[in-house]
């Protein structure tokens, strides 16, 4: 029997202005590992129909008090399951008080903006819970596996990130990052997959088995990426996500803490309303 | 006669990190003055006239070059001609290529975000000069008068509006920020006209008179802002601004030398229309 997890143990290191990057490696995190799970795949449908109960309830109650914002920002290579958490986490959601937004590659309006244009619009107004299905992080992953960004470049949008998600925190706005961990054989298998079932042809593209051709500088590049913007109020976690029903129920815990902490209310009944009877 | 007055003996101290305040006044900046007058109201006028016909020749190639972005911010008590600037210095400007936005108090969905949120949509796009008329520095005003602000809080929105103007820089937007500077007896006679002319009521709101009892506050309110947000990419100008011509001639100068410095010219001609004649 291991030790019991902490979901801190997933949470990479804060920045540190003008320190050198706390030493670490994706590798070190085991993509098949199920540090969260119920201890079967059915076990863990259970829990997660659970947490997404209680999510709902505290859903409601941020979408009543309309004082609290929360971000969600999922972020994982092609097949890590993004839009399948989304489906799996929320289902019992209200879609009233969630804003998704999913950013694919940028428009030409959006590309004659500076990066963070796009993302800025779609971030949560008070009472919303908003989920980024991919992000701002796209702009300094496929520029930088591209070479299309120097060194100096990528540095200046890691701090203009952490300038903006600030804002975003001292508006009000808590956040939580997940980057959702694959194995380079899991993806082969999803993508295989996809590729064996036509009615998954809709879910692929060629330019993914490009992007895989990049595995390891993709790997690289999300390193650096986690390891500059992780912070005390934006913090990055890594969710091993080789099993689908362990990455739902850890994405879901890790939400579910963070709205815990903000001790939502219903907003006070109205004194106005006491004793009214309606004819 | 004075000495030849230059721009940037009008421009704001640029702000530095830890270092304390560079000691100026707004008073120290006569609101009556005409350093970049031609001379008269009339000779004012034709210097106008041509500083606007090469206005509308730079802005143009900015328009076909679509590489450069360029922000000009008018702040200014009530009265101090933000609109009739934009009127006067932008007649022959196309307004296909121009982008202003005339902010208000925040909107319900506004207020709901964080204060840089609505001003960040309308930054200026590739190939556009935008034209804030008031912006985000409204928010360091009316609530600091209106004492809903910490100084934690206060220096915490200095800092965000160094970060965005920063990464609107970062992004190729050259900014110019202009103060139209009136005095508090000029104002007197403005706000007067407008009450007496009864085709200006509509230009005229009660709450104005409101915010001139809070003249000083203002005042102060800009200094601070002023101090903390002028920087090499984004610098505060005092326009002394009680004569309108004036105020005018100054603006489109600061303008047309900001414009002049992005070297702007035509894309290059395309080899694949030479020759070609239309049938």
């Amino acid at each position: 029997m291991m030790k019991q997890a902490h979901l801190d143990d997933f949470r990479i290191p804060f920045f540190e202005n003008g320190k050198k990057a706390h030493a670490f490696a994706l590798d070190d995190f085991d993509t098949r590992a199920k540090p969260f799970s119920a201890g079967s795949k059915s076990a863990d449908r259970e829990r997660l129909a659970e947490l997404a109960v209680r999510l709902d309830e505290l859903q409601e109650r941020l979408h009543a008090q309309r004082r609290e914002r929360v971000l969600l920002i999922l972020q994982g290579m092609d097949t890590s399951g993004k839009d399948g958490t989304i489906r799996a986490v929320f289902h019992e959601t209200d879609p009233l008080g969630l804003r998704i937004t999913s950013f694919r590659a940028p428009t030409l309006d959006e590309a004659a903006h500076d990066f963070l244009w796009r993302v800025h619009r779609y971030a949560p107004a008070a009472g919303e819970l908003a989920i980024f299905n991919r992000s701002h992080y796209e702009d300094v992953l496929v520029p930088r596996v591209l070479g299309q960004l120097t060194d100096a470049e990528l540095a200046c949008r890691y701090q203009h990130i952490r300038h903006f998600e600030a804002l975003l925190a001292d508006s009000g706005t808590a956040i939580v990052k997940c980057f959702l961990h694959i194995s380079k054989d899991e993806q082969r298998r999803r993508l295989q997959a996809r590729i064996d079932d036509s009615t998954k042809h809709w879910k692929f593209d060629l330019s993914d088995l490009e992007a895989r051709q990049h595995w390891d500088a993709y790997q690289a590049a999300y390193r650096d990426a986690l390891a500059a913007t992780s912070t005390e109020r934006a913090p990055w976690y890594v969710v091993p996500a080789d099993s689908k029903s362990h990455r739902n129920v850890m994405v879901a815990t890790l939400l579910l803490r963070l709205l815990e902490g903000l001790k939502l209310e219903y907003p006070p009944a109205k004194e106005s309303l006491k004793g009214v009877t309606v004819a």
